[in-house]
């Protein structure tokens, strides 16, 4: 494996079979990935990130490559972590993505890494975080993250990032709720790929009528009156535009580049950009402060105790509350 | 609202409107809502839960419904929890629920509370687990809990389950894809429903494979071959069976019924029931201990302390681990 201090450094001088060791140590946990990604903290907060997430068949892994592509044309290195926390194939869907984004794949200023898992969904968000800090510190210039549905796993991956891109093409499934308020609710821009199909129209006037700031609009779909709930947006201050791609094509690509850029600059200049990375760090720090304490306390306490709590919980002798005073009894 | 502590011993004595305002009252959440938490709490654990999810579109809701029917016709009382975190709609698609239910939901041995949410997901599994305590507390012996899809939510609610029953069911969308590994990884029982509909023989043989115990399948799908990575089912010594139903016309839930029992009995026998409870119970202490910890630290702290500390992580002079050390300095 090598000195992981080693790697990170070889990385950084470009040697991408490195990296890709060192993203998989980063994978695995453990305490040699703590201490590297101590390392490497000091090195992040320069990479411009840009979350991208959509159903399936929503065509985001194109979007993605074209995406790339305009970035690198910029003369930009820009990396790419696709994240697919639902996904049952082992090769098979992957490697579709390969072949559509191998036309980037080969350029040496562009850095691909899948992740998929099988059940862990938190440690997947974890995981997917330590791989875009290493590769920020690395120095790509820009980080794509592609992550699929609208699960709290994808929520909290979007998260993570500056600016989030919701893709929903037209005719997906027969059911409007294919639509996903909780996904649109974290949107800051939102494209309509495959413009050119039947359908676009539709769910062009759909998403509008969900982001509109009227009155709730009243739809007919499948011959049935729905009334659609408006989403609030992301931001104050900032309305999410409405974009229309054919990422196949290349069309509206430099519109969605140019939105980017837009609200990368709202970002900085409304401060906003500055909360949301205070934001985001404050609740890393909360997370790791409560697991660290629940840890001391469990060990403090013993596996004895907590196992006769537990009984006494589960035979209904006691209520939640009065279990956990008595654990934190005499913890000052 | 009248005193939380009469409104339950109301809805304890059949009152179903004492019952709908307490559960309001639950989701609210607040000081009185934890009252009423604890003050129940001792009347929970006698209730069988059974979970059911699947994608939209699988009939779930029928299937809920026959379900149902199915408990009162052997005399049992029935309440029904229909979680959407997704639903962007005000009326349409719960209004569609109620009208499919409706043979069940004149029954008075049937309570039926419908939960949908934008955004705060986390919120939601949290007044879902209240909800469903509170059936338990008032005597529903049954309670079937439908949610939708694969998110982390959907997880964490069917955990709160006793058996999970995964729906499918052929033709959803035109992407294998849609049968996901992480909600079949929580599957006590698999149920393929419009199994009278073409391509049912294809979802079967998709979902027999990703169960089975042999090498990990290789299926053609849209003419490309596809390695299925295998699930590992949710239990040790209980292989999921794979049902099918029409649960429009009824056929195939006597089966469906007589598997829950089935997987009842498994539970109580091998041990597994009593785990089961004693893991939720152990996971829901350590919740509320980490919360209450963190929630002390932040007052000791005070504000303007972690405001400083998260100053430092966001300009990158001092690491997570260094900022958490120094939190919990002299915290004995």
């Amino acid at each position: 494996m090598g000195d992981p201090i080693a790697l990170f450094e070889r990385a950084r001088a470009g040697d991408r079979r490195a990296l890709a060791r060192m993203l998989s140590l980063l994978e695995e946990g453990g305490e040699a990935a703590a201490r590297l990604s101590a390392h490497l903290f000091p090195y992040t907060g320069n990479a411009y990130v840009i979350g991208i997430t959509g159903p399936p068949g929503s065509g985001k892994s194109t979007l993605v490559n074209a995406l790339a592509r305009a970035y690198r044309d910029r003369g930009e290195t820009v990396g790419i972590i696709a994240v697919d926390p639902t996904s049952p194939f082992t090769g098979g869907a992957l490697l579709g993505d390969r072949i559509r984004m191998q036309d980037v794949a080969m350029d040496p200023g562009v850095f691909i890494r899948s992740m998929a898992t099988r059940g862990s969904l938190g440690g997947l968000a974890r995981a997917t975080q330590e791989v875009l800090r290493a590769l920020d510190a690395v120095g790509f210039q820009r980080i794509l993250v592609e992550t699929v549905g609208a699960g709290q796993v994808e929520v909290d991956i979007a998260r993570a990032a500056d600016t989030v891109v919701v893709v929903q093409a037209p005719g997906l499934g027969d059911d409007i709720q294919a639509i996903k308020a909780g996904i649109l609710e974290i949107a800051d821009i939102l494209v309509v790929n495959k413009a050119d199909r039947e359908g676009a129209a539709a769910t062009l006037h759909i998403l509008r009528s969900m982001l509109s700031l009227g009155q709730p609009a009243v739809i007919r779909h499948h011959g049935q009156t729905m009334a659609i709930q408006r989403v609030e947006p992301a931001t104050e201050g900032w309305t999410p535009p409405i974009l229309q791609t054919v990422a196949l094509s290349g069309q509206g690509i430099p519109e969605l580049v140019e939105a980017i850029e837009r609200h990368r600059v709202y970002l900085e200049q409304s401060g906003e950009g500055e909360a949301r990375r205070r934001r985001r760090v404050a609740e890393e720090l909360a997370a790791r402060v409560r697991e660290r304490l629940w840890a001391r306390i469990a060990q403090r306490v013993g596996r004895a105790r907590l196992d006769g709590l537990v009984d006494q919980l589960v035979r209904r002798e006691i209520d939640f509350s009065t279990a956990v005073e008595q654990l934190l009894e005499g913890l000052g």
